[in-house]
């Protein structure tokens, strides 16, 4: 299994304190040792950085730890490979461009026969059944949307093809577009909503504490989205197995 | 206008060096100042960084210099923005999938009236000219070609391509999908081909100097294009405005 965490903000926001405790995750508090990858949108581009190599002892993860890259909606996983050697092409969120944008998706799970599922615009690089799913998951849409709809239209069509996903075995996931969060929960994924008044928080899987009133502002809203809970002292939202939820700015918006 | 830079190997190969010479056309020996960014392929995957900051100032550039990535293609690409605004959506190399491939682009010049040409399967995210022939290249070789032709016959389309692009004003330009470099001269581009027995080279733009000897084997076979030579004490090949050349695995195959 992998381990999921994304955020969605309304400014700018520095993801580094809760990427310190995924990067844990990642071959020392966790077992997620076969590559991870984070992907940071920046108005309407993104960068998206991918290692193969186990994310607490990666060159390029302890740079990120400290190199500040402001971003309102990221989306990182740290890999434990049950389909697909470990490689970097299999390294999750895996980027596709469609109606001018950048998708990118992240996936913990298995999905029994998705490489049955025939694929028409995208094609997985790699070998996990993720990226097949992401290719699957796009087409969908794509074949019902030549041109990108109202969001209500598109948060339907992604959740029904969420749904049919979750049938076919364990589909927690995160698919951005830039603008919106589309997380689906089949097993676990938990989320915590910061606004004001901003209060401290510390990592369970690190030695780490932030006072969050230092670092914001009034206005700022942040969401983080994580498999399991982050911080020791906050309490995180539960998502329901079978649900389909969606943030944009910070907020939740389905 | 911007400068190039790519490398065709037989072995996974260190670009650090050549990077380093592009790094500082970045700012420092050039004025290439409104971003870049570079694509390592490693086997069917590959890393695309991108900074909208002048690489000779940039905290990942240095990242790289320090962090040896080993590639047998890398394309990159220091920005003089002409169209379209500084931004990381318009930073080079581009990427997009095509037949289960990542297809990487960079381009030195402007096309006039490429933005009247109509997209079909791939759209720009952001607002280059650049972009925007990528995309209408990918469209000319995917309508052609559903699924991957012979070598050939990519060679012959991407090199009819080419020449219409280059109709439209200055186009030089490099494409790779992770086996070969097609690349197109309009009005600059060179390249060195390195192989046994291994010499010393030093950089114009950087007190630097390698003894290639010490730093491969007998069998490695080493090509890298750039817009203008890199290196004060080897010969490179200027290769003639209005061709489309193909590398592979260290050698010119076209």
């Amino acid at each position: 299994m992998c381990e999921l965490l994304a955020m969605s903000a309304n400014v700018p926001t520095d993801i580094r304190f809760s990427f310190s405790a995924l990067v844990q995750r990642g071959g020392a508090t966790g077992v997620h040792t076969d590559g991870w990858g984070i992907t940071f949108y920046e108005q309407k581009g993104c960068r998206s950085l991918h290692d193969p190599n186990p994310s607490a002892h990666s060159e390029l993860a302890k740079f990120l730890k400290a190199y500040p890259i402001k971003s309102r909606l990221v989306i990182a996983h740290v890999r434990k490979a049950n389909r697909g050697r470990v490689a970097l092409e299999n390294t999750h969120p895996f980027i596709r461009e469609m109606w001018g944008q950048y998708w990118s998706f992240a996936h913990n799970g298995q999905l029994k026969g998705i490489k049955k599922r025939p694929l028409v615009h995208y094609q997985p690089v790699g070998s996990t059944d993720s990226e097949h799913a992401f290719c699957w998951l796009l087409d969908q849409i794509r074949i019902a949307c030549p041109k990108r709809p109202s969001d209500a239209r598109l948060k339907r069509i992604v959740a029904e093809a969420y749904g049919s996903l979750r049938e076919l075995g364990v589909f927690n996931a995160l698919l951005g577009d830039g603008h919106a969060l589309y997380a689906s929960c089949s097993t676990k994924l938990c989320y915590i909503r910061r606004a004001a008044p901003f209060g401290r928080a510390s990592l369970i899987d690190e030695d780490m504490e932030v006072d969050f009133a230092k670092e914001t502002t009034p206005d700022d809203k942040v969401i983080i989205v994580a498999s399991t809970p982050l911080t020791r002292d906050e309490t995180w939202t539960v998502v329901p197995p079978g649900s389909t939820i969606v943030f944009r700015d910070g907020e939740r918006v389905d």
